[in-house]
């Protein structure tokens, strides 16, 4: 022990779980103590990913056992399957971890909304309250870290419903993600002959992730907001954009958008916004924390167009959830993630 | 001569020209007999096209000269640039060709509308009155081809405006293709490593496609409609879908949607509405001429999601090409086009 | 019934079964009557595949019954996985049906040699000695289809081993196939985001094709052979590409090979040999039947590199198995596969 | 100025350029104060590489002119096409700098044979001695850094031939690389559709990479060393392949290759061999300076094949220029490069 914050990972066999191992490597304040495993336990972890070969000094996968995730580590990360969270982090809460649960099953405050969208059990309500949403405060002990559709919805359009630039009710997201997002498991849905030279919609207004981003939406502009949002599948490994679609409540043009984006995201690093008339694209944020965006506005139909790109497993999953661990420890926010995107 | 009608084409070695090559090969009343470029007039077409190798019994490409290919061809495909056919069209008509432009030139009644987005000269006016856009019907000697997105755009559109189920001033189209809807010139755009695992917007509320899609909207409705438009470049070959967004008049679902589809396009065989709640992938057209439609209608909201696909390059270009032909000399309108999808 | 032959297609949701029932579509002397699975008897074939809606008459999978069978067609292919045909083709050749059998069991005639290899029991040895493996004969019943990888090897090496150009012993085989060749069914190696931008050997020295293609080698050249052979999963769908090498017997050009193999393949239609110094690539024969075949020799060493490429589906599997019932029923070799390559 | 090195690179604007300035971001010993573009000079970075929007806090592009760079750098990349650097490189070493060079200008020292294989005129002999082809020496101020394919292959082979356990004479390299290999340069050969679904062989035999691997095996083995070497384009960005093979000079088995190997590299860190029966695949290493290789030996031909991949980007360009500089300055091998693979 050199003094750094000891981490564990349940899931480290997932695509968000080898991600934050590899994110980690460069954190200057936080070494990884445990990859945990159910399903591998006591294997070791470049069997199944073999470019982890001799990157970790201990590489053999551990089990699920809270008891013994406390004796190894100060910080949890939880990137397991939603429902699976749910009853794992209590236990992992109880036995005085820090948790940064990745899962999703604790982000809707409303216990029937989860059941209602994620088809499980809801967690206690206890622990819904307690549970902090990507807040940008110090001092918590447990911190749900936002979904991938959401963070870069969310992103794209919480300036302007805070500035009232644009009607609540008019807005339409039509998202893009890359296969990764649909995590390891095998399933015809991710077979590479059906996803290659492919392009799918999918979930159409039944994504789980609606209510976390109507949730955050309803609180910004002080009325209940309800969207139309679709998902899509692309050709592709990482990635999601957002094309976001609304109503403007006046004639912005996109430099007024850009201003206006620049100043709310000042002495945010992660978030960079484009000039006037440019439009982001995912390979530009690939294998980075950072979320890109651009404007069109139409004086023709009045709407804004917004494009808000994001690598959905970074700044998506494990790279926010490293930004939020910094948070949450009153480190600096870019610790161990000053990742330039890699291009081509 | 067998009696067949005599075809030529112009743009013969792009990506038009040579899918209608490919598809020709299987048209029992056609037969090429000129392959034409302005480019590459004298070389063999498979110096190029390797693939087209011992396909063609003439494989020798001519040059652009109207008064020749009078001499070899009765009807025209002109697969040309915009800009180009505005000159080429008319001196193809003079000679006592049929043309079948692919180019857009023709498209907008309105000149002055086509300079504003195309940035080119509009050919005169007696011609863009003269050109028959897609109409479904026999003895016309010029035909203007669709466009790629308002294809897709289109077959999704048309049959709920004409039944007034949804409000004409709430569309918004999110379109997606693939790459080789811009073509084979070379450029930064199309470089592999810049397109592949990269997801782009362009052309935002600018593409020349818009007018094209609101002029016949607006024969439809009755009224001027005026969309939001978003192109976005896909990492795939071919294939474009639009994911479409419009209010309803009523509390329609899908079934509703499914019904009046499927009675709109009786007899039209190259549309398949999928049942409600399924939603087509742009590989499910690959390949053929089919345009394939799903819709999600949202109570939440009140907003109908319908999804489009064709494969750009068949349905979107080559494929339409030939079934206006086929409808323009009074065949039957499925000769030569009877490709199934092939998938994976 | 009009007189066509009735064809039944076991193994219908398989890539090499779909793939047939597109094919197919457009043969003249032949109507599928019966699509046929194992798994997914009862249920409408457009549900596993949509890309197949409206194309089939009857389109209720159909479940495997050789009596069944026998009542409704004549000829059956045999699209399964090997282990299965195994036990099926006897069967179906005793109720009088014509067997066209894609899965492996029945091309190699020593059964020890099969189970070694496949890690199946092997057929009775009356059936490995009736099954003609894709020779090109009129009026049998039984034909055992060659498979992907040795299609493209022995098409780039038969005619110089049987002109005695090049050295049996020195033959090595660095094949590489898209990702549909290994099957629909889900694993991780097909996940699409372990494949993407990825390429993996896999199998060497060890693949089940390696005793087919020796097999073949060693009856032309008359002496044992065996090869040093390769097998690579490309990032891609379709195509098989053989990179082949040989010691030359003599100071052999370029040109000398073109002439060889142009002479050796007159008369075979779906055989093209490119010009001295170029090169196939896998695009240029996607979605037909064709093999393409390039030469590069070496003064420096004395050897040949020889490369071969198929769309494993077509020409390896389907569209060989529909040129191979062409030839066992007498008829033309090119019925129903006139297919120009899609391209691009 | 903070006692950092200054780095300038001259070539910032190509695939190579860029990724020396992602990479550089993470050195603690170097500062980049220079990034250098011919054509693009006076222009921001980040408007051809919007990834790099708020990286660099010089993000201007500076012309080529050795006073100036001297007077900024202490070090200089020359990421340039070949025939560039041959002219550049000596004014800049006249200037006092360091110079890596990753141009190939400087791999061959002899300028005949350079000649005959890039078609440019060769440097002046003096630095074509003066340059150090990638050794691992400190103190010397101008290292040619290796090729591409040469690193991949040259890792995979050294060792073997070193032992005596290969023939020299039997080597037969088939090498696989991803499109960003090919630079940003637009052309027909590096169009998405063109390549996206396509696996494509070129300069069979005749790639310029093959004297560099020739002077270096040649060499090692004591003995003038004659190769076959394939080059092909896999449809992906990043990422190379060679699959290699040779005949033994003895009975070796896979165990003995991996024990060889893995002595022979200890110590050096970016080297890492499989366990005997496995193969490494080009995304194990992508985004990483680390080399991996697996082994498959075969006793019915006497062959050993060696399977080594690179990140051609990294390993294959920038990250091995880093890795040069380190061992040059006399640094830690591995300072600035320890980027865990991106993966998935």
């Amino acid at each position: 022990m050199d003094g750094k914050l000891r981490a564990a990972i349940v899931g480290s066999t997932g695509y968000g779980g080898v991600e934050l191992i590899r994110l980690l490597q460069s954190h200057p304040n936080v070494e990884i103590t445990s990859v945990i495993s159910s399903s591998s336990a006591g294997a070791l972890i470049e069997e199944g990913f073999p470019h982890l070969t001799e990157i970790l000094e201990n590489n053999v996968l551990d089990g699920v056992d809270a008891a013994e995730i406390a004796g190894k580590a100060d910080v949890v990360f939880t990137a397991t399957p939603s429902g699976v969270s749910a009853k794992l982090v209590p236990q992992l809460l109880e036995a005085g971890l820090k948790v940064v649960d990745l899962s999703g099953d604790f982000r809707l405050r409303d216990g029937a909304e989860y059941e209602q969208w994620y088809k499980h059990t809801a967690p206690e309500d206890i622990y819904l309250q307690q549970a902090v949403y990507g807040e940008r405060v110090a001092g918590v002990d447990f911190i749900s870290n936002p979904g991938c559709y959401p963070t870069a919805t969310l992103l794209g359009l919480v300036p302007a419903i805070e500035a009232g630039w644009i009607k609540p009710e008019s807005i339409i997201v039509d998202a893009k993600s890359g296969v990764s997002g649909a995590g390891r498991g095998t399933s015809l849905t991710v077979h590479y002959a059906e996803i290659n030279e492919n392009f799918k919609a999918y979930k159409i207004n039944k994504h789980q992730h609606i209510p976390e981003i109507e949730q955050t939406l309803t609180d910004i502009a002080g009325e209940k907001v309800t969207i139309t949002f679709t998902t899509h599948l692309a050709p592709m490994t990482r990635g999601i954009m957002a094309t976001i679609y609304a109503g403007m409540n006046d004639q912005y043009n996109e430099q007024d958008f850009v201003e206006l984006y620049r100043k709310y995201y000042t002495g945010r690093p992660f978030v960079r916004i484009r000039n006037a008339g440019v439009f982001p694209a995912t390979k530009e944020v690939s294998g980075s924390n950072y979320c890109d965006i651009g404007f069109a506005t139409d004086v023709r139909t009045g709407r804004v167009t917004i494009v808000s790109v994001i690598d959905n497993v970074v700044k998506g999953a494990a790279g926010q959830a490293i930004q939020n661990l910094n948070l949450m420890m009153g480190w600096e926010e870019t610790l161990g993630l000053g990742y330039t995107p890699v291009y081509p």
